[in-house]
């Protein structure tokens, strides 16, 4: 037999299709090649594979392989506290960058750290111890070098929020500070199980859609809880929701103090203006930076300057001299309120997770090089419990002070050593002069930090591309606005996994041409070049066959051939034989799935027509196989590609005629 | 230019692929395609095709495209009200069968009515009512021709226990048959919203695997609950759970009556060894469809002549004579038992929903006819609601009695009529007869039911061909035993649904080779043949990439690059220059999948690696362009095919030295 085409003859390699093609009349025929099962293994061998996948899927302990036992123990200390990693490369040259960045963003984090105390409704000083133990716990273990340890609003505002709702933060403080106490444990042991049982994937699951609209729509609530500070409102709601915080501004209009809103203003303008030079010009990053500091320290001395005539103006007042006090005893694990410490410690743990890690993440990109989630994971968690007891509330990895400790230089984790000594020194010698700091500064200082968080240029760009994630967006936006934390969350993540649902239920279908002169087979309506091969039907399915499918693809499949035969019949074609199902994107199959193939293969069957399969994946062979469902194709019935098929087909009817 | 390559001269559409091949050395090149963008559709555009794909994907409306007025109204009754379409085509001969097929359906009707309607914890003429009313009414708007309609064992027995447990049917007998009125007009209500609404696919989500297990606990659970009959105990716990059942079966050990002992495993002895019979021989399925009717009529005359000595056996007693007495006036819409009814209506309503329409599948298939599964839903929704104004619990299409009916002869749903004429005859005539009918008989036809509902075999196919599935399947059975019905359901589904998450999450990567000869490229692993092109890795992705892999997939495919870095190093081979990804089962990507694609690039460049696509869907290569992303791979970065890829790639570097 003489292979009959006309072949391409000439070929450039950058240039395009129609510039090149030539003479083609008909693809040459092509062999045929059988398709594989994969190769066979026993069912513990492949549990073992799947579950190292799922558990392991960056092969952590590949550093260990092909080492001395010396050698390994080296590495065990390195991998567990990375500190021994960077450690002995240290420099002088580096130390003095990050000298420069550790009391940057020292001077952001003592402000900020007071401010987010008071969000979660705790004492000013909690902020600040908070500020001293977690990043030097951080240091020692964690493997970013720019994170940046502390406080953060998002985690602040939803203990607030949640504990806030039961518990009153000013009739009942010691009670409120224990169980704030207690859900920062459990924050921190939830935080290191996920890490220890490799369940970091999780926080996957808040995909960055969710928390565009969550973080935007928390940022919106804490910006108009602060209305307290910055109008002087005594009685204010404990709720976290927009109406009530809104009738709580407006019904105590008796109760704002203009003193008060004329400081507040005019510090926000000018926290404002800072932040507006800085995202201007990113190398003035240290206007930002430095302006909460400069702000407490000038309204500080401008309320001690006016003291005799600013009695509207609330102050922080006294504050105890001295690093964190043990607080262990002050761990609840009985109670009634002990379930409510665990929930509230599971939501911040894990919104904070999502923080840390993404902001991890971002700058060791920026970096190339990798943090391993689980172990920033188990390094957040165990600073955490370890926070819990130091008088620490919930910390993690800050965006913004991260920002500006990447933009101001730093190096290494000593950065965040240097910062945690800058507090240390503070809570030793500077605290009286925090009497004087009046409250409306911080709810300054907190809004600046909250309008930021407002990303709409994302949530637009989400709706430009994906209108579901936009949807997912939207959803946990206006759940934490109008119903609650954490039912805005799960529905957003209600959404998040609908969308994939959505995606599996009902998959893309559609029919491939081939592209002439090749073996190339394409959809039919994004390809104008592509034509219909005639008497065939080639069908592509772009999911899994799952149960949750199967019924729509039967039926889809079905009016897909129903419509084929009918344009046949409209266009005197010649009649259909032969449907291939490419099954090169059908990624797996389960039971129902199975079913379902078998019954479209007995019910075009019944029509006098053909199923052929062309390019099944591995598992699909395999579960076929097992399922005894591959005989009824037979070692004809699948071919490797769309195009041995046609060739392989077209010859036997060829020979039969 | 010449292509220089030694090209197969030899090529049989047949014989495999070591056999014909002969020389091969390298694949001849190829020429280059573009990668077209798909058509550009408008928003309004692109959201309407995609809601008709997700809610009309069968185009029920194809029927009436091209039509006059006239011939579209003949069509739109025939589409409202089947009974026209195939009514006018109705012949004498068929009405044979339709009457056997119908007798024969009846006397499994009447007692399996009264036995369901037991297991409710109704009276037992509810079963026979319920036997009347929804089998005419679905023989005018149901499209199946082999369903029989009637009471059927899961939806009865859920509707018992989870009534049983807020409201005791012996204190309070009024109460309980309003609520299972009002229930059942909930389910005929959520059933026909849910066809209305066109979200059949939700019942999708009752999967095979799940109403295996399922159905196999609540079989056991309800064969146990029997054993109340079976052995005469009056004082039986009304809860569902395997644990309570059988502590009440040994808990009253005193008031088990030797009487009705030797009279249930008798007749139960019977009407196994008549299913036996039918099992074996599926001609003889006579057998057992007359076994239960001949077993409540010889019992019954047997208590009739020994009533005397017979005062240990219980009976079903007096039932009113005369056909269904409407009840619309005894649905509750409103005091505080209203949210169970309504919780039981929409779980009895979709299990029973998932029943009828399964069975209604599976007959249509063996025929070769479609069912509509939106225009069944709809039409047993109806079915139930008016069913509840006539004193009807729930209905639905039965799996035995179909089965029956089909294997009778059943051509039309005029089976179902004349099954109901005689059900009405028994209502009006025979009601008297069954005073002496003992319940033991009842118990025992139920057991010899729902033993056939126990399909282990299923369930070891199950574990034998997909893990997951098994454990869906387990979860039910478990959860249904040792939990509640609706947790029980619950639960499975959301194995199920972990299953597809854990697919999307975990999706599978592997490595390509090209097949020599050829242009095709295959996993490694799988085919031997395929072998790795120098300075290439040409990598796989199995899944969309989504909020929930777009981290996996990041760090896998940098693990692939460094472990083939260094397998290049260990080996002395050239060294690693690009990088393709195969995106052909890449079937969608949202916005953290794109971010995650223009890291990956990023990082890859960072270490002078080159990146390219190669097939990416419509959809990605439409997101690609609307996120800006597409022109950082720029129009050498995308290609139609691997071999297009590595060919083009290949002469590049060729021409570059």
């Amino acid at each position: 037999m003489v292979v009959n085409s006309n072949k391409v003859e000439d070929f450039s390699s950058s240039s395009n299709h129609e510039t090149t093609l030539r003479v083609v009349t008909m693809p040459p025929p092509m062999e045929r090649h059988s398709v594989c099962l994969p190769p066979k293994q026993a069912t513990v061998q492949k549990l073992k594979h799947r579950l190292s996948e799922i558990f392991f899927p960056d092969d952590p302990l590949y550093r260990f392989k092909n080492q001395t036992w010396c050698k390994k123990l080296v590495l065990a200390i390195q991998f567990l506290f990375p500190i021994f990693q960077w450690g002995p490369l240290y420099s002088i040259r580096v130390l003095r960058s990050d000298i420069i960045s550790g009391l940057t963003i020292a001077s952001l984090a003592i402000p900020q750290g007071i401010s987010y105390a008071k969000l979660a409704n705790l004492p000013p000083i909690v902020g600040l111890y908070s500020s001293f133990v977690p990043p030097l716990i951080y240091s020692i273990l964690g493997s970013s070098r720019h994170l940046a340890v502390g406080p953060v609003s998002i985690a602040s505002l939803v203990m607030g929020s949640m504990l806030g709702e039961a518990v009153s933060s000013t009739d009942e403080p010691t009670l409120y500070l224990q169980l704030a106490l207690t859900a920062t444990f459990f924050a921190g042991l939830f935080q290191a199980s996920l890490g220890l049982l490799r369940l970091g994937f999780v926080i996957d699951f808040l995909s960055k859609a969710t928390l565009v609209g969550f973080t935007a729509g928390a940022a919106i609530i804490v910006g108009l809880q602060q209305l307290k500070g910055l109008l002087g409102i005594v009685h204010f709601t404990s709720k976290m929701q927009i109406i009530p915080v809104l009738s709580s501004v407006f019904k105590h209009r008796e109760e704002w103090s203009w003193k008060t809103i004329v400081m507040g203003i005019g510090f926000l303008s000018f926290l404002l203006t800072t932040r507006h030079i800085s995202m201007r010009k990113p190398k003035l990053f240290w206007v930002s930076a430095v302006a909460p500091l400069s702000s407490v320290i000038i309204s500080t001395l401008l309320v001690f300057c006016i003291k005799s005539k600013a009695h509207g103006i609330a102050t922080i007042g006294y504050l105890p001299k001295g690093s964190n006090p043990p607080s262990s005893n002050m761990l609840l694990f009985n109670g009634h309120y002990l379930a409510l410490a665990i929930k509230t410690g599971i939501i911040t743990g894990i919104l904070s997770l999502a923080e840390g890690i993404a902001v991890g993440r971002t700058f060791a990109a920026l970096q190339n090089y990798q943090v391993d989630g689980n172990k920033e994971m188990i390094a957040i968690g165990i600073m955490n419990m370890a926070g819990s007891c130091c008088s620490c509330f919930v910390t993690t990895g800050s965006f913004s002070r991260s920002a500006v400790n990447y933009n101001a230089g730093a190096k290494t984790a000593v950065s965040n050593i240097i910062m945690a000594s800058a507090v240390l020194l503070t809570l030793l010698f500077l605290m009286p002069l925090f009497y004087y700091t009046p409250n409306v500064i911080l709810a300054a200082i907190i809004i600046t930090a909250v309008i930021g968080l407002i990303d709409y240029q994302a949530a637009y760009k989400l709706w430009k591309v994906d209108k579901l994630d936009f949807l997912a967006c939207f959803c946990s936006f206006f759940g934490v606005l109008f119903i609650s934390v954490p039912l805005g969350l799960a529905i957003a993540i209600g959404v998040s996994v609908f969308k994939i649902l959505l995606h599996v239920t009902r998959p893309n279908t559609m029919v491939l041409g081939n592209i002439p002169g090749t073996h190339i087979y394409q959809s039919l309506c994004r390809y104008r070049e592509a034509s219909r091969v005639p008497s065939f039907l080639i069908l592509a399915v772009e999911a899994p066959i799952y149960f949750a499918n199967s019924t729509y693809l039967q039926e889809r499949i079905l009016r897909w051939v129903r419509e084929e035969e009918e344009w046949i019949k409209a266009n005197n074609e010649s009649i259909l034989k032969c449907i291939i199902l490419d099954m090169t994107a059908v990624t797996a199959i389960d039971t129902s799935g199975i079913q379902t193939m078998s019954d479209i293969k007995r019910m075009l069957e019944k029509r006098s027509l053909h199923l052929v399969l062309a390019n099944p994946v591995a598992s699909v062979m395999e579960k076929l196989h097992q399922s005894k469902n591959l005989e009824s194709f037979g070692i004809n019935g699948v071919y490797l590609t769309v195009g041995e098929a046609v060739s392989d087909i077209s010859y036997t009817w060829k020979a039969q005629e």
